[in-house]
């Protein structure tokens, strides 16, 4: 069975797009990707777009605009994992021997559908008590730092250094870095999270050009990298969480990874998670095995995910530096783990990096369990 | 590589469900396919969910439901054809060697998302000046009266025929066979277009079960029939059709399912089309090449396309009978041919029947090229 390679990226800026709506967004990113693949756009074959709150047949807007429309196109939703679930259903496309040349991109104009933080369905009774996205993760990292030791501080350290990776980011929604200072004195949000401990409401899009081993031969330039494991796991929303610093959904997420590629959390030499808010990056990279339980906060402290670390994460930003369009954060993602494997990551580059690791989840805030869970490993 | 088999079907009543919502009808759908194929549910590996309007993470509230939480699951929208796209992937994870045992679910409650008719979103300048769905096939028929010679009467033989076999159908929203006069008497909706030859506002769900060659092997139980194409196309929103009465979309679609499983329309031995609109049958078996250009109303008039006809049309009822909850709609379609198969739809039975075929089309009012197309062949 064929191999899936990577052969172009393109991405927005993130950030606030008064002037376009997703439609737009997801076109030039797409257009980007065809040109960073420098392949004839009629060598697409189909597509897959995921987003979130863009209303039906996104995607078919999205090829119209860039004169792609006819081909086969699924439009897809997973909450916060709809790109990387973009990503995932193009590399099965290609795996089944479908179609040697498949498009993933994700795109969401948030600004234009929530004015402020993204407000619950109203008949959710949870939110209605409080249990909101903010309220959830605030409660996980009160509950993290009694079992351990974590400090406000430490916490802190994480939007520090990823608004400092995002600093370097020309495409992040944040630019400028901040201290810790900054962290614990802004707007408080939901105890003990504060304003810079989450993730903005960001417009952005993203899109990769995926291939089969066949067309990669012809058509790659040398340039592909490969898609090691593509995988997807989904959680219940309606079950009490037997933890509340600990994800089984995304360590079983990732085992499937690593069985596919063939590697152990030992390999990964940088990593994308969902930082959605700074005690989110802490539960994910713990629960994929990149750092043993209650031990990130201390190794963030150390520099170890700093992008000279031991091992980076978020190089790019992260959710809460370079912002989180939902649909488009899975794949711009992968974008960067692309850029960085070819060294074309700029002022953010990782030296001698050759397996990333891209890890998404969302759902609704009812339920730690999540709803749906993606980890992505591209390797050189 | 594997071929995809169909193992066990499962159907709500399609109707008005005042008392549940999409999760619970898609749950139900999914136990009664579980059920028919007789199958420990523990053996499903994956899950695609097609619907248009239920929101965020629908399937995993399903899954949830059901006891399957856990399961790679993916939503999947394409307008009116999601449900049929929720089959597509499903047989992509099958061919690709990712799951042997997966199933894909249809699932929509419209009538709690819309009173009466589906309203087009304001910010549409086309529905706006009357280019809604009935306004647009309205004209559609119009032209094809003009072009073929057809006759009102004609015309409204197909609702005749569709609600006779509703009739029939046990789980159809329309239990009640209706005559020529009453299409012609009921209220006028886009002219020439009236009630009876609209598809209705439908609460319903269903579900297959699919499974790879191995699979088939040791759990089908000798009931299993083939997947033998599952095709997709879009078409664009924006640009003007090239013809009001013919669908070079469907036939783009239909021609890659003919190739795939290697027939030709000539060995259709029935089929299920997308008759959202009366007229709409005609376009779709036209441009399917079941029917040649401008034929078909008068085939229809010699009870071609009954059920001891030469080539039945729409056993089931089709949209305007058995009614029309979007995503459901493509999942329910090939419920029907497996029953068909198998020699299970009782009094509306198509004897011999070896091949049939199902299409779907949706998108937005915009465009008569449509958004998303699908076309699926299953054999004995």
């Amino acid at each position: 069975m064929t191999q899936v390679h990577i052969t172009g990226v393109g991405m927005t800026r993130f950030g606030k797009h008064p002037d376009s709506d997703a439609t737009d967004l997801g076109a030039a990113a797409l257009l980007e990707a065809i040109a960073d693949a420098g392949i004839d756009a009629r060598l697409i074959e189909s597509a897959y777009v995921g987003h979130v709150f863009q209303g039906m047949v996104m995607g078919q807007r999205i090829l119209a605009q860039v004169g792609l429309a006819g081909l086969p196109l699924v439009n897809v939703e997973n909450a916060c994992s709809s790109g990387a679930t973009a990503i995932r259903e193009a590399s099965l496309a290609i795996r089944a021997g479908e179609n040697d040349v498949v498009v993933a991109v994700g795109t969401e104009h948030l600004t234009s559908q929530f004015a402020g933080a993204l407000t619950p369905d109203p008949s959710d009774p949870e939110a209605a008590i409080g249990a909101t996205m903010p309220g959830i993760y605030a409660m996980r990292a009160t509950r993290y730092m009694a079992d351990h030791g974590m400090t406000r501080e430490q916490l802190a350290l994480i939007p520090v250094k990823n608004k400092a990776n995002a600093a370097q980011n020309p495409l992040a929604h944040f630019r400028k870095a901040i201290t810790v200072e900054d962290v614990l004195e802004s707007r408080a949000v939901a105890d003990p999270l504060r304003l810079h401990d989450c993730s903005p409401v960001t417009d952005g899009a993203a899109a990769v050009i995926m291939m089969s081993d066949r067309a990669a031969a012809k058509y790659a330039n040398g340039r592909g990298v490969k898609l090691a494991a593509s995988s997807l796991r989904s959680g219940s929303v309606d079950v009490e969480p037997t933890s509340m610093t600990y994800e089984p959904l995304t360590w079983a997420t990732a085992l499937d990874a690593y069985e596919k590629a063939g590697i152990g959390p030992e390999d990964v030499d940088f990593a994308e998670v969902h930082d959605c808010f700074s005690i989110a990056e802490v539960l994910r990279v713990e629960g994929l095995g990149l750092f043993e339980q209650g031990s990130y906060p201390r190794a963030v402290e150390r520099g170890e995910a700093n992008i000279d670390g031991r091992l980076p994460v978020n190089p790019s930003g992260g959710l809460i530096g370079k912002g989180h369009p939902l649909g488009g954060t899975g794949v711009a993602q992968v974008v960067e783990l692309v850029r960085q494997l070819r060294g074309e990551a700029g002022d953010r580059q990782i030296e001698g990096a050759n397996i990333g690791l891209a890890h998404c989840r969302g759902g609704k805030a009812v339920g730690i369990e999540g709803a749906a869970c993606t980890v992505q490993i591209v390797t050189r």
